[in-house]
This record gives structure tokens, sequence and C-alpha cells, in this order.
């Protein structure tokens, strides 16, 4: 499929993403649940359209420049899933006069501005930590819910939406059970959180996202709307967690071989940390960066025997790879290697992929 | 210095680079050697200026798409220190039209291909692993050289201009001792290579680069050429191995205090794993990918106790930091971090500096 490549390349396998985006709304219960994506993973207009081809109409960021991006390309109802910038008024009010954008808050510093603030009408959700730990409101501290809930009705541009988390720990669950364990006790805080305020509120909804869980449920029916992003490519991490197989991964980084040392089994390419970025998980007690694929004419397998990213600098990748594998590559030739984390090699290729028609999964 | 920041944005003191320069540039005894600075770390041709108004006329950079950029500012002698592939024939072909072009080779593979293809001017080293293991020529692998030096001379257009040597290994030296021993055996090596072919070629050169090792040793007089890269910048991995203080760091991103968790003292910063690179130091047996700063009219300052990012999203930072100082920020400041890696954070910001003129340190 590759000749003369002269710098790393990210491949996209259309078919995948497609298969991907179709099994994940073939899992939401349309009675009672909606698919809002999160759109940080692909941040392209042309995966965008395959899942506007599908039916979806609303979909998540995490800025008001990818909402801005989005708006352009015809999206009209977006949430920015990060703790709000007082400083992204201007932008989300120029936003909010042809799109409905929600915003999120997890702090009474923010909400207070914003109500001094907002001109534009915005969605509010409150973000809620439920055991991640890295933003929200702590699901118990009720007291702080009841004042931010008092202050959003202050400002009668603000619309409060609901409540909304990510279960980002779900990423080092460990096992399946433990992840339905977390997406259940998730969903209990949130209800209890609505139920307190449905009084007053009574279409308030309850937002949940994250990979490993949305992939490794067979229903999704429990909350209002679900925001995985990741799952359009998947990647290694998420096979490791269990969501995802090697034939799920829709992103593979092209890379030219640049030298062999047979000596050491090492596999030398272009395609270092500004490519792959320098997220990695562990295996056999040793960082793993990615893996090595072979391409065929129009996709890509997994060789037999080991063949792992073991090193990153800036622009090299060390493949520690099998004996015998490492005898048939040569300086000249191209592998390809499955990312680690998906959404930062996109990002860091500056989401520029050639898209092929693939293979479905 | 900093308000209404919508996203994290680069910071970079002029004076602090320049008088890394010229620090750099003092300790190069020019009768014996020069200063070929790598430069990968800006890939700016405001900071390549700055350079060249030092005198500086040499340079290194790691591909030819690099290269181009740089041509294209009118640096006439470039090293391209990167097993070369063969893919980048044409493009260095175009560039020796206008600037002397120097190639690094580490394998026989590659060479055989160029000895055959080859039909510009270009100036060849040989890499040698002098102990990195990452590429190169074992330095005591002689029959290997006799072989590449032999095949070189194959092709009129090809210039044997001697061998070059990346001592990464310092980096993880563990102390000044024992980089300073890297350098010495390192020296060593490329003396005996030098010397076994300085019958047949009594012009080649012996090139060494890396950051620790060029800010440790007072005085640079036994290579030919030294090429360090990241002392332009520095980082909080190179004042951990000892190469500068906190006051050399000359690059910092100002980043959005999006929410603050006084329980947990823990400050949210919009600035995560896509703006400052996931890379690296471990401290009290924890990642640290930075360390926090407070801006002032026109420069920044460490705080008193401690405050490092401990996290790392696509897009959150999160700085755990001591009490007294949470109790000071609250969502809507902004605060600067330190890069661990300025190389990867620079390249990450596509090189988006704001510069600033200010402070020597």
């Amino acid at each position: 499929m590759l000749t003369n490549l002269t710098k790393p390349l990210l491949i996209l396998d259309k078919s995948r993403c497609i298969a991907h985006i179709k099994q994940m709304l073939a899992k939401v219960d349309k009675n009672t649940s909606k698919l809002r994506p999160h759109f940080k993973t692909h941040n392209h207009a042309v995966v965008g359209s395959w899942f506007a081809e599908a039916g979806v109409k609303q979909i998540t960021v995490s800025n008001p420049f990818m909402a801005e991006y989005f708006v352009a390309h015809k999206w009209k109802d977006i949430t920015i899933a990060f703790p709000f910038n007082i400083s992204w008024l201007p932008m989300v009010g120029k936003l909010a006069v042809t799109a409905s954008i929600n915003i999120m808050v997890d702090n009474e510093d923010t909400l207070q501005q914003l109500s001094l603030k907002a001109m534009a009408n915005l969605g509010v959700f409150i973000k809620v930590d439920t055991g991640y730990h890295r933003t929200g409101v702590d699901y118990r501290d009720v007291k702080t819910m009841d004042s931010m809930v008092a202050q959003l009705s202050q400002n009668k541009h603000l619309l409060f939406k609901g409540f909304l988390t990510h279960a980002g720990h779900t990423y080092t669950a460990g096992s399946q059970g433990k992840i339905k364990t977390i997406y259940n006790q998730a969903f209990s805080a949130l209800c209890d959180l609505k139920e307190r305020y449905a009084d007053t509120y009574s279409d308030i909804s309850i937002s949940y996202g994250d990979t490993p869980s949305c992939s490794i449920l067979p229903v999704l029916d429990k909350f209002d709307e679900y925001r995985p992003g990741n799952f359009v490519f998947y990647d290694v991490m998420q096979k490791y967690i269990g969501a995802c197989t090697d034939k799920d991964i829709a992103l593979v980084l092209a890379c030219p071989v640049v030298s062999v040392n047979r000596q050491r089994n090492e596999i030398v390419v272009h395609g270092g940390a500004i490519h792959l970025s320098k997220d990695f998980i562990v295996k056999n007690n040793t960082p793993l960066y990615g893996e090595m694929v072979l391409f065929t004419e129009d996709s890509w397998y997994k060789p037999e025997g080991e063949a792992c990213v073991r090193s990153l600098s800036q622009e090299h990748g060390i493949i520690k790879a099998d004996s015998v594998l490492c005898q048939k590559i040569k300086p000249g030739d191209v592998v390809g290697v499955l990312p680690v984390h998906s959404c930062l090699t996109a990002f860091q290729m500056g989401y520029d992929y050639k898209i092929i028609n693939g293979t479905t999964p």
C-alpha cells in the first residue's frame, strides 16, 4: 500500500469507523437515551459526517474552538464538556446565535461570573464527580449543588440542563465487572441528583460518557445521554481494557523503517513522541507505546510474534521484535504502529489522515 | 501579564535564550571545535536568527522538512542527524543545490541504496553507537565501518565527512561524574575511528551532541563539533539532570485555571497532554509532568511550596499544590507550567510562541 514514504502517515479505516458508529448507536435504547459522541477524538469534519449520516444530531467537544469548527460544519447541538473558562463567554455567545450550546460548570466561582455576565442563551450542565476525582462537584455535596442551581436561576440566559459525569476511572478498573460497578454507582448518584431537583426542573438530563463502559455494556438505556468518544477509532489501550479487539482499531501510523539492529532485534522507525504521543501502557513490566502491524494492499495485520514499540524519542520509535520477524524487515520498508492512545496520536498528526475504505471488523 | 486567556499559550523568554546561546558558544574552543546546534528544539526562524546573530553558521536538524524550512531562512550548512531514509533523496538533492547538506547513515542497506542512487553532492556521517543503543554502528564494529567507508567511496557524489554520535545515555547517567565518563568514552571511541581512516581521509570530523554533557562540561574542545539542542530553552528534566537551574528555563506554558479543588489541594488547568506532552520524570515516586510558576508583569517565578503537574488528560492538567498556595488561586486566573521536555511542548504547541524580552538568568 505504501512506498516512498518520507514521513509518518496516519491511516484511517473508514469501514471500521462506520461499523463502530453503527454498533454504538444500535446499543442506545431510543426510548430512553441519546448518543452525544465526543468529537475530540477525531476533530474532523469528514469523520463527523459519518456520524451525521448514521443519524447523530448532538455532539460533545472539549472547547469552543472545536465547537466553532463543528458549527461551521453544520452541527447545531453541542456540549462543551470541559470546566467552563469565563474568557470563553464572547466565543460561545457568538456560537449560540446559530447553534444550541451547552456548557459545563464545576465550581461556584465560575458560575458566579457566568450569572453576572452571560447575555446569550446557554444550556448549563453541572459536572459531577462520581469517583474519578479529576473535576466535578462531589456527588454527595448537595449543599454546593443547591447553591449552584440557585445561582444558575439568577440569570435568565442560563438554562439548567442537568448533571454530567465522566467516569474516567473505568480506564484503570481492571475488569469488566468493576467497570459495570462504576457505571451503576454513577447512575445511582446522578439519579438521586435528578430526583432532588425534579419538582422545579422537570426536564433536566443526566449525561454519562467514556468508551470502556459504553463498549462493554450490551445496552445503553439508563442515562439520558451517552458521550463516548474514543470508540470511533479505538486503540491499544482500549484493547487491553477489553473494550475492543485488534481488528477494531481503525487508526494506524505508517512509519518508514530507517534502521534494523539484528543483534538487539530492534526495528527503528521514523515515528516518535511527536507523532504517537508518549502515552503508554505497561506490559510485561515495560512501557508499551504501540504495537507493530504490517500492511497488505488495502489493509494491515498483526504479524506472528512480539513486535511492540518499547521506546520513543522525539522522532524515533524503537520496536522490539521477535527475531524471525526482525530478519524480514529492512530499512526502506514501511510498517504500521497501532497507537496506545488514538485521540492523542490524531491530534499530534494534525488530524491529517489518509482515509482508506478498509475492512469491516 | 495575561488576562482573558482562552487557551494555553506558550511564552518564550528571549533574554534567557540569547544568554544560553552566548554561554554555550563561549565554552566552545574556536581553535579546535565548532557549535552545530540542533534546531529541532525550537524549529523556528526567529529563534534561529538569535543563533545567527551570535555567529553560528552551521546547524543540525532531524529531517529534510526541517532542513527545507531553514534553507528557506538562509541557513547554508545543515546536518540531518537522523538515520537516512532513502525516500528523502529527491528532497535533499534539491536542497543540496543551494546549501551544504550532510546526512547520517547507520547501516549498510541504506548506504548501498545511497551509493546506487545519489546524484547530488552530499556529506555523509556514519552514526556511531557509543553506548546509548538507539541507533548507530557499534563503535567496536570496525568491520562494518570499513565496509561502509568503502561503499561510500563508490559514488563520487558522496563525501565522507566523519563520525557522529549522540550520547543520549547522559540523560539517565545520574551524576555529573558519570556524564563526564560517558563523554570521555565517546571521545576515545570516535578518536580511534578518526585515526583508523586518517591516511585516506585526512579531514574527517567527529561530532558529538547532547545538552547534559555540553551544559555540564566547562570547556568544549575535544570533538570537532558539538550538537546540543535543548539548551536554548532547557526544561524541568534538564534541571533535575543538573544541566540548568529553574531560572534558566526559557519556555513556559501559560494555562487558564478552570477549577480548584481545595479539599484535594488541586488546581485544574486548561493545559494537557496535547499541549505539554506526556513526557515525565519521577519525583517522590510519582510522575511529574511540569512545575507551576506564577506570572509577574514581565516574567514568572516559582512560588513557595510544592506545585507540580501530577496528572495529564488530553486537555486537563492537574496541579497538586501546597494548601496555602491553593487557597490563593481561583478559576479565571492564569498560571504557568514549566515543561518537563521543552522540545515536545514546543512542537505540540505548533512552535507558536509569544516572545517576551524577559530576564537574563
